[in-house]
């Protein structure tokens, strides 16, 4: 059975925005063992839906469409949606209740007769109900197959996907299971893993998938399934992995899942019962957000000082300013001791430092642009390394954050 | 003069990844006057590629394909691009001895014949230089019509599509010129908005449209214009913005283009000799990185001190351990307290402070998830307001980040 997803609106085509619906909508779909064939995105143009409708509908069973419509001339989804079912509009009375609510609530204000227009509906649609806008969803059937209309905007598309459209699919469908398991490597080329890997891939049932995804040195591989049974996949997938294992051992670093490095190392963390804290120059706190984006980090993240300005570092993290004087803001010496005077500061079991030229203009440093120093206060010393991430400013910021964590998990590995 | 674009890839179609290169694409083309018509994802699969391909050249003369290039059984690309032109696979001297560059360069052994197999190419194409891996695109004339096959890496893909794709076309084709430019206004619904802006909207020429982007309180205005003349082009949209504006007045925020508000922040701070510092709790060191993500910050932005623990609070940013007893971390008079210490600490002009409950659990406090206090110390006095921003991590975090430094903007053009 498959779905396929249509996503209208101008702003995709020009590159104004980044359709993430259809991503957020074929993982939803997948949990529930919908495939998703294509997905379309099409311009505020009535000929144009109609016609990758027409397209769809020929491949597909279920068709979600996000977008067009709001109450402004560009928006012309329902109105083609009507041509397209040969029906007309109707006022729904719950929906102006809910629009009148939100007014009421948000505006305090009566509404107009654009507001009003959004509680017209297709005549032949079930309403679905959209709790954090005025724009209701819409649920045609055509015989076996489904059209459903929703709001572009993800926050309101996403309530609908998760509270109006997958139950009323589960409802109306029989549907497979789908898994997929990615397990990440790193150190080792495609065409090599994929020469070493061969017999056993060779040896994969045919309703076991395997795909190569490889990028900046890291190469995921996922292994997909489809089958009746959830337990009997489930068994099936984790065999091919236990049996991929031993041949990959010293490049596999774990499932995708759970391999976010924040998570690994706040696990071992809390459970070891460190700490950690930050001090960050280059990458100007990102190392702490990351951290505190994980719910929970405060069991092991302690706070971070940011010393951006040379000033900060003297002032707020007790630098010395003759060490600064003698090598340079960017400089071993200074990442040393602005991580042993955070793991001081805070009282941490370690702190990791940061201190480097992210360019694209030199600051107080002749360092080379790319230049970033990371050092990590443990326990029992402190390390310090050397990086040249390249010229761009926001990948060498980035570089040096996964570089900072790696470091640190490889540290707290080892005790 | 229409362009497709065509990604291929299963990691699309499951949801596993977001397809940025469609809209990297996209954005590109529309600066070099090509309108994309559609955006199709399909699967890793050779009928719905061939099909694809061919429904896509009924419709537009440049069609651009991205993935399914690597060395392993699931790309299937080349080959089946070999059947869509009825050609053959033959190898590329030059893309032979750029991968063997690069395996003694960054592995020091020589390729095998996988590796080799990505120096295969069709025949009737003209080779691609791809600087960043060893799958090269191709560029494959059929008349006036232009298919293109670049790797989905996007680094890979970006730097082909900069440096082989766009000048290429450019060379090949007349093209008119598009431009859109975006004015972003806050606080007016988007019925309102429409209502309120009627007749103006009607009175648009043709060539010139108006699109309405509403998103969590905010509506973003896009007018797009396409033109034989840029100069005349841009007079035109820049004279219906001038006639717009005193409509929105009350509303309206500025242009898109140069309308993020850390570099409006900044700009200003920069004219000032002004500076800043934060001391940030919930939002763990966000607004530090969203600072420091500008380049040039180091001239206005000083540091932060992430306070996350609360002996962090104490220790780091000396709050008075009675008053955090007295009123909780979670409260007006401990943000007020971080605003000022932190202004003090850095010697900063300005400093904000963030101290509030992100969820999913409680921390030490009873605050309720959401709560968020955000203070601004300013050359003159200290401000502090509460907000509620909902119960989801991620969001109260981003939405407290956004209205920090929303308040400091809205302080700073006050003075």
């Amino acid at each position: 059975m498959f779905a396929e997803i249509i996503t209208i609106g101008d702003e995709i085509l020009i590159g104004q925005i980044v359709d993430t619906n259809s991503a957020f909508i074929a993982k939803q779909l997948n949990n529930i063992g919908v495939s998703v064939y294509q997905i379309t995105s099409v311009q505020d143009d009535r000929e144009h839906i109609l016609q990758s409708i027409k397209e769809a509908e020929g491949r597909a069973d279920i068709i979600i469409i996000t977008g067009g419509l709001g109450p402004t001339k560009d928006d012309v989804t329902k109105h083609t949606l009507c041509d397209y079912f040969n029906d007309k509009l109707v006022e729904d009375p719950a929906v102006l209740a809910h629009i009148e609510a939100l007014f009421k609530k948000y505006i305090n204000a009566p509404i107009s007769n654009l507001n009003r227009s959004q509680a017209m509906v297709l005549s032949k649609a079930t309403v679905l109900n959209n709790q954090y806008g005025t724009a209701p969803g819409m649920w045609i059937e055509k015989g076996n197959k489904t059209i459903i209309s929703l709001p572009g905007v993800p926050l309101e598309m996403e309530g609908l996907i998760t509270n109006e459209v997958m139950p009323r699919i589960q409802a109306k469908y029989k549907r497979p299971y789908i898994l997929h398991k990615t397990m990440i490597t790193y150190g080792l080329g495609e065409s090599s893993l994929a020469e070493r890997i061969e017999d056993w891939e060779k040896a994969l049932p045919r309703h076991i998938r395997l795909a190569y995804l490889p990028n900046l040195g890291k190469v995921r591989l996922r292994l997909s399934g489809k089958g009746e049974d959830m337990n009997i996949l489930e068994d099936e997938i984790e065999a091919q992995i236990q049996s991929l294992k031993p041949l990959i051992e010293d490049i596999y670093y774990g499932l995708e899942e759970d391999s976010a490095l924040e998570i690994l190392t706040g696990k071992l963390l809390s459970e070891r019962g460190q700490t950690v804290s930050t001090a960050e120059s280059c990458t100007g706190g990102k190392i702490a957000e990351t951290f505190t984006s994980v719910s929970g980090s405060s069991a092991y993240f302690t706070g971070s000082v940011v010393s951006y300005a040379t000033s900060a570092k003297i002032e707020v993290l007790n630098i010395d300013k003759l060490l600064i004087d003698k090598h340079s803001v960017v400089s071993a010496e200074v990442a040393t001791a602005m991580a042993l005077n955070a793991q001081k500061l805070f009282n941490t079991s370690y702190a990791i430092a940061t201190t480097g030229n992210a360019g694209p203009a030199k600051g107080d440093s002749d360092a080379a642009i790319g230049t970033v120093f990371i050092a990590l206060a443990t326990p029992f010393d402190v390390k310090v390394q050397e990086f040249n991430f390249g010229n761009h400013r926001e990948k060498v910021i980035n570089k040096a954050v996964n570089k900072a964590f790696e470091l640190l998990w490889k540290e707290i590995l080892k005790k």
